[in-house]
């Protein structure tokens, strides 16, 4: 059987080979392969996990990693919700192709007991210099700088409005909301399912964004009504669950490690995304967005 | 019931509302709700049948825009295959999340007795007069210009290449290939699924994009093997058929029409995504990117 057609120059990835590195290689800027394979454990790190949230779905779970630095007021109460079990027996009410999913109470049904259902705006932080922004050296049309923080893509305006904030990229979690700010609560909820609507970049709150699971997200079917909301109530994926990575016996965990954005080793993973020098690769884009930079996610013992 | 948490502006669109226009809005650029209740018949298009696929799928039909403009050698192949009749049968082997859904005669073992197998390079065409370009005004970074030609999403370089090509946004329509350029022949094609891979543009041959259906693809399960190809051949989802819709009986084809990129309607439409003046929205982008334009598509009788 003659080799598929890979498309990208991750096929070399898959073809699991270790790269010699000839004489006439050693000018030129590692692959994402080679970068990959140089890495250290310390080019690693283990999300926290009192604040990683695990969303248990009839096809298996979803870990999302939860950024408080970003939306702390937020952050606590999504955590309030999760510790009331508000989402357990909810649904993944709204699935818009190229979009969202979007679950929690829809209805607005659901007692809240403890968590609030109204919490001051927070689409932005405060730009500082306690802020660790690791920055991709690519223009965005959307934002002055854009790059990382706390391993979450972000926006940076440092002057004249002093913002920072999470960009809208494939896997970042969102609270959903009315026409006013302040209307989210964390009782619904949305992750990104296509291209980075970056439009809604400081029009709407996020809290976090997925690390693992989000294909069960993704590859639900379509709602078919308005907005890509379920028609029928029978459409909608169950939640068996969301709860708090730390309350779950560590027999349950998932044990995964995120790559580091603060290395250098990252900045070379950047640098090998910018410019593709795998075999594959005509023309190196000398480009990238920080929407596609994908930032591998392993599992560990 | 309260009304649901809409994220995004289109939920005015949803609500179906006509928006009254009071005086204090006299001055506002209209929303994109407000431009499309204005559009006149000549603002939309039938696509060409005689450039348009249908890929019969158990779930329903894809419907594909071929462009011809961009790669003429390809699409006139692509034809041949499918009068050959030699997609049905096949199946969508590959689901890779965030990235493509990827069909065809993996294996090679199908035979093209008409059809060739080697086709010389397509990345581009020579950028020159005749391209119908419309101009994005936002810039980008992966190309100097970017807007639309023939209603495909492209990229321009005036110099000192002189080239245009299609930008690989979500729903566009790839030819694989092997690490040579010229080792595609529409026999595996592939569509974009996932945040633009843009790294592809003039690396790979693109010869359409999905118009309608898209879902049919997108939400299939991910293949759990190397690069999203799926392990085990009853995984795979079969391809009924692929026929050019000027073969299809009139009855049976999709009556379906597509906003024109070549009309000052679709520069206030663009406008409008660059600018949300939706009631939802805080802070206009005052930007957008080509592959963050979704073009209407509507049903007509």
């Amino acid at each position: 059987m003659m080799r598929r057609s890979c498309l990208a120059a991750i096929c070399l990835a898959a073809a699991g080979a270790a790269l010699a590195i000839g004489p006439s290689d050693r000018d030129k800027p590692p692959t994402t392969t080679q970068v990959m394979e140089s890495a250290k454990p310390l080019d690693w790190r283990r999300p926290d996990p009192a604040n990683t949230l695990y969303m248990e779905l009839p096809g298996g779970r979803v870990i999302i990693e939860l950024a408080p630095r970003f939306a702390p007021l937020h952050v606590a109460n999504i955590k309030q919700l999760v510790a009331e079990r508000f989402f357990d027996g909810l649904a993944v009410v709204r699935v818009q192709d190229n979009f969202v999913a979007q679950w929690g109470d829809a209805d607005k049904a659901r007692p809240t007991p403890t968590a609030l259902r109204k919490i001051p705006d927070e689409t932005i932080v405060a730009w500082g210099k306690g802020l660790p922004f690791i920055k991709l050296p690519d223009p965005d049309g959307y934002a002055p700088e854009t790059g990382w923080i706390d391993g979450f893509p972000a926006g940076v305006e440092r002057k004249p409005s002093g913002q920072a904030w999470i960009t809208h990229c494939y896997g970042v979690l969102g609270v959903g909301r009315e026409d006013w700010p302040d209307t989210g609560s964390g009782a619904e909820l949305y992750v990104v399912t296509g291209q980075a609507p970056r439009q809604l970049d400081r029009n709407i709150v996020t809290v976090g964004r997925v690390l693992r699971g989000i294909e069960l997200l993704s590859s639900l079917p379509r709602g078919t009504g308005a907005l890509g909301f379920y028609e029928k109530p029978e459409q909608r994926t169950a939640i068996k669950a969301i709860r708090l990575a730390s309350e779950v016996p560590i027999a349950e965990r998932s044990n995964i490690e995120v790559l580091r954005t603060d290395t250098p080793l990252f900045t070379q993973y950047v640098e090998s995304r910018r410019n593709r020098r795998d075999a594959w690769y005509l023309v190196p884009a000398g480009h990238t967005d920080v929407c596609n930079v994908t930032i591998p996610v392993r599992d560990v013992k």
